[in-house]
């Protein structure tokens, strides 16, 4: 009788997911990595798809592409909704059921909209590539509806760009817009003058780039202003109304908002049956693994950590460092190894702002502007998964740096909406993955 | 006092439009540019977007960046709902009126249905960027669902994919489709053999391209039967289901069908109250304008023009030079010379079937296979706007010709409906142009 291979579901295909299943690559293990989408996606980039600089594509690789060659995985397509720590089974969206010997849970983290969920639709996230070509979409149209209003006040609220949460992807968001609207439309339009737009970041705290030094705080406002950049701090949102946001009792005419701004864990980890913390992080044991069950991981942003005075920061190092730590406390118990605390190795702090600006605090020492921006660039060309994404990657950067445009400056749609209004299509359903006949 | 400049209105930034527009670069008239997208799209590559090996990006380019320096024109985002010819005024969907001195129609055609608008929600086709996204997702889609599904007789139809109409699109679509099944993903999946999914090209008359050539359709045939592809001749489809296309009284239990047969013209001729065709073309003069109304002209496919014994094909090289033409009679008109008739140039017809496979009557001379398939990369490539778009295309083609992979296997959705999904997005209306404050 042969013993069975230990049973790994993985569940998320992010850095945390994916640098734990090919950590295990040469393990004697049956591994299934579950995902919702059919892609890994390099998140810290979205921002650069929401801006029109790259295409969805370029930063997102097919999962069971980067697997092929790894025999001891599976991937399926597939949404865990809930979560047995005692019969050790996960639940399938579609109501299959899955047993598993071992447990990953790495299902992330998304932005918090403050307890106003109703804020997301005047105001969309930037988490996933929807989101991206969303924002994308809004940001394009605005210039175009502009072009063509004759209403001066319409004009000035289309052209002004609220961007809230001051945190990096808010800083990037900002700066790659400030250029969009100050350096690469300006000979495109006719009627309006894009530099007249506004861009404004609003940060709640005093800073911007709050977990960063102060000192890189500062140059980061410096950098930004120098785009055009309005930076506001200590600036609480109330509310976001279709055409305006309210900070405090004032009230700002902006047709586009874009939220970057808080962080809400996925809630698989309320299934779990241990303590969260307050933005619903699992809270979990040294080696990651959570209370009274050794045998199931929190990895990544759903992870709760604590480092040095804080905790381990919601960044693509932290969740692959847990992840490759997850995948040796496996290989521990395989061996009749004890298991070992986890210690996250920081790797410092790193964002852009806008073409050949950047802040980055490396730990040992701290740089700013272009340093700073090529020190960026070749890290995140170094972890972008595939050869080819990193050349076209590379490819696309050159040529906006020569040319200062952007090359992916297209307005989309949904499908159906499109095809409805063309065509008249009637009675559309959901296309359906799995059919009766 | 000043003369007034003759003010050009033209509608549509496909093939024909622009190359009007591109051609009247220097004359001293004042044109608008009317699209209802904000791009002009490369529509001989869109099957590669639908098939994963281009980027949407790659194959559209902003119309406002293409026409950036060309200061007697104004691009302006927006749908013509009406034309009065004879208060020459054209109406937006937006309740603006333009007035014009002369008018360019140019707003192509689309796939017919046969009368069966009501099969497009299970047969999309593939005339826009958002139908190329929507075919991959649903191509992609049924191999992850296949991986999953227990029941053989669904899995089955789950890899069975109908393609309807034996043209340029369904030859070139089904080509692509059949390498991506049987070179492209066969390592990535472990219950299912990709191999073993089911390509069927349905064509209603007796050979496939029949436009061209019978030798040439013949090689089509060969070339496509070599990959895999099942082709079938004097197929007529009778109904298209959610599982399943009728031909004949045969039933086919194929879960997805795609559209590529049939031509309709765009609705926007029905308005210039001259004689169309049976498939809504615009019945034009010798020198592409419409009866009565020496300042109007339809270009492209939206236009009937006689050619030998039958008429000019919708083929991107006819609605590039009735551009042109036009614009050369506008510069008559303005030198006080007669208009002369159109002349239609044929350079030959060209499909492609996969990797190094394709068909060409250049009429000089035919080929098939690799010379072919050079002759129609060179060309598209020629052809193709933005130096920028011509590198990442001829990128993505080298590698993907020396790995046999897909590089953007990305299935995606709509943004509305994954936010609903996942955070309860309430009362969503649609994104707003133009905003009342």
């Amino acid at each position: 009788m042969t013993t069975r291979k230990p049973r790994i579901v993985v569940v998320g295909g992010g850095f945390g997911g994916l640098y734990f299943v090919r950590a295990l690559r040469k393990a004697n293990v049956d591994m299934i990595l579950i995902d919702r989408r059919n892609f890994h996606l390099f998140q810290p980039l979205l921002y650069q798809v929401a801006t029109a600089s790259l295409s969805a594509g370029d930063i997102a690789s097919a999962l069971r592409g980067i697997l092929r060659h790894q025999d001891n995985v599976t991937v399926w397509l597939g949404e865990v909704v809930d979560i047995d720590t005692t019969a050790r089974t996960v639940v399938l969206a579609d109501g299959n059921t899955t047993r598993y010997d071992t447990l990953v849970v790495a299902t992330g983290a998304a932005h918090a909209y403050f307890g106003h969920p109703e804020w997301e639709r005047d105001a969309p996230g930037l988490k996933t590539i929807e989101d991206a070509l969303e924002i994308r979409r809004r940001f394009l149209l605005a210039f175009e509806a502009a072009e063509r209003e004759p209403d001066r006040d319409v004009r000035r609220a289309l052209t002004t760009f609220v961007i809230v949460g001051g945190g990096p992807t808010g800083v990037e968001l900002a700066g790659a817009m400030a250029e969009v609207a100050f350096q690469s439309l300006p000979r495109d339009f006719r009627s309006i003058d894009t530099r007249m737009a506004r861009i404004i970041l609003l940060e709640g705290t005093d800073r911007v780039l709050p977990s960063f030094p102060p000192d890189l705080s500062l140059k980061a406002k410096q950098q930004l202003e120098t785009l055009g950049v309005e930076v506001r701090t200590g600036a609480f949102v109330t509310n976001v109304e279709n055409h305006a946001v309210l900070v405090g009792n004032e009230r700002i005419p902006a047709s586009n908002t874009f939220w970057g701004a808080g962080v809400e864990a996925s809630p698989l980890g309320r299934n779990l049956g241990v303590p969260l913390d307050d933005a619903g992080r699992v809270i979990v044991e040294h080696d990651c693994s959570i209370q009274g069950h050794p045998e199931v991981f929190v990895i990544g942003d759903l992870a709760r950590v604590p480092f040095r005075n804080d905790i381990v920061p919601g960044v693509a190092p932290g969740a692959m460092q847990m992840g490759r730590h997850a995948a040796r406390m496996v290989t521990n118990d395989l061996q009749g190894k004890p298991r070992e605390p986890f210690h996250y190795h920081d790797k410092g702090l790193l964002a852009t702002i806008g073409r050949a600006r950047a802040v980055s605090d490396a730990g040992w020492a701290k740089f700013s502007g272009f340093p700073a921006w090529l020190a960026w660039a070749f890290i995140h060309i170094l972890y972008l998964i595939g050869f080819r994404n990193r050349i076209l990657v590379m490819l696309q950067w050159a040529w906006a740096w020569f040319t200062r445009q952007r090359g992916i400056r297209l307005i989309t749609e949904e499908w159906a909406v499109r095809a409805e209004r063309e065509h008249t299509v009637p009675n559309r359903d959901p296309p359906r993955p799995t059919p009766t006949i």
